[in-house]
């Protein structure tokens, strides 16, 4: 980024540059694993290179030194143990490419847990729902790209679908967005949140707006007249979260 | 949206409602567009059917009757003169899909006007820009769906690729956001913000940073360690504006 002279005409910018690498721990030694030393490969990476790296939840500076066709690590400095930390997601299904760049941009605009959901007014039947939770691995590495696009060092954790209700008892006080939540959102609701519940695109049902009200979860809808599709207004609040 | 005792196996839910129709005015006399009755058509709407119209842009209230095989517009009540109002974004050429994306969800989030733009450190070469002002119509359709989408009745102006350069003197003060900008980000910033003017991929080049220093732009650079997209940074700006 930012570099200069170059030439409109031609491309010349890589798309993508590496932040940070991960490395494995074996005998108290560090690795790189292949995965990783082919991406360095790819981006020809110039060595010797110092680079960010993590290793069991530590954030680490370490330099990487070329040896004959090897990659090995050298000064490893520890910098600090890392901590997941931002927003508690509640993502309803949604068609699935939706869901799929929804979760890119939530992921890019820090989030520390995603649980899906289907509910009462989920437009999957039985056999999507089950297509999905058999696929899901492959959101993974979906995450993984865009922790690192992002430059976090933290992997957000994903957790497969389950009915919206089976969530309720370990839900932690979420700010619930829905069609027909009580009042506009405020600036104080973003302050406060520390978990979302986004309604699903058929909305919550009766039933389910009473579960939230038994259980005093905070009820806001979105202002104004425009309406937002589910993975927008996720997007929406994600912003409006690493904001303030 | 909202409606209950919908079976969770089942897919009942429709996935797009109608929230307004465009009219056509001929002679004095409103007439349906052609594409919209098999709108209504395809949507099952019951008639006589009262929604919000948009004709030269004037919001309206109808009703639209059946009559034989035919559908025809009464009762149009005039509700208000409408102004294009929201953000002003100078967007940079980024991969298509990337690009598409992000224009349906600023779209949703409000925006007036789009200019579409290249720079220094463009990654299109010369034939893909020619490529994608070929192609420029059918963003259109695009801009189209999304507007129906969120329910906004104005259309939001788009601009085909120009040279960054070329927009410098229309440009109304924007805040230019890009990595080398001079300070982080504020909550100000965004109240004063009126236009936008979002980094390419490989940021901007210096000889543009002395541009943009030249005219008094305000220069600013997004907050924290995570890096964004260049998309990603638009829908989150997008999205702090129409909060704000």
């Amino acid at each position: 980024m930012g570099k200069e002279h170059c030439n409109r005409s031609s491309r010349v910018y890589k798309r993508e540059s590496l932040r940070f690498i991960k490395l494995e721990k074996k005998f108290d030694k560090y690795e790189i694993p292949v995965k990783e030393k082919n991406h360095l490969r790819v981006l020809r990476c110039k060595f010797p290179l110092t680079i960010k790296a993590v290793c069991e939840q530590t954030e680490l500076e370490i330099v990487i030194e070329q040896l004959g066709n090897d990659l090995i690590v050298k000064n490893v400095k520890k910098i600090k143990k890392l901590e997941v930390s931002g927003l508690i997601v509640y993502f309803p299904l949604i068609d699935s490419k939706r869901l799929e760049w929804g979760l890119e941009k939530i992921i890019e605009l820090s989030i520390q847990k995603i649980y899906f959901y289907y509910s009462d007014h989920c437009f999957y039947n039985k056999k999507q729902i089950k297509k999905f939770q058999d696929r899901f691995d492959k959101l993974q590495n979906l995450v993984e790209e865009a922790q690192k696009q992002s430059g976090n060092l933290t992997k957000p954790l994903l957790f497969n679908a389950v009915p919206l209700e089976k969530l309720y008892n370990e839900m932690q006080k979420p700010l619930v967005l829905g069609v027909h939540g009580q009042d506009v959102l405020e600036a104080s609701d973003i302050k406060e949140m520390s978990s979302l519940l986004i309604g699903p695109e058929g909305d919550f049902s009766k039933r389910e707006y009473d579960d939230f009200s038994k259980r005093n979860f905070t009820l806001k809808k979105l202002e104004g007249e425009s309406i937002l599709r589910t993975e927008t207004a996720l997007i929406y609040m994600a912003s409006l979260n690493k904001f303030f």
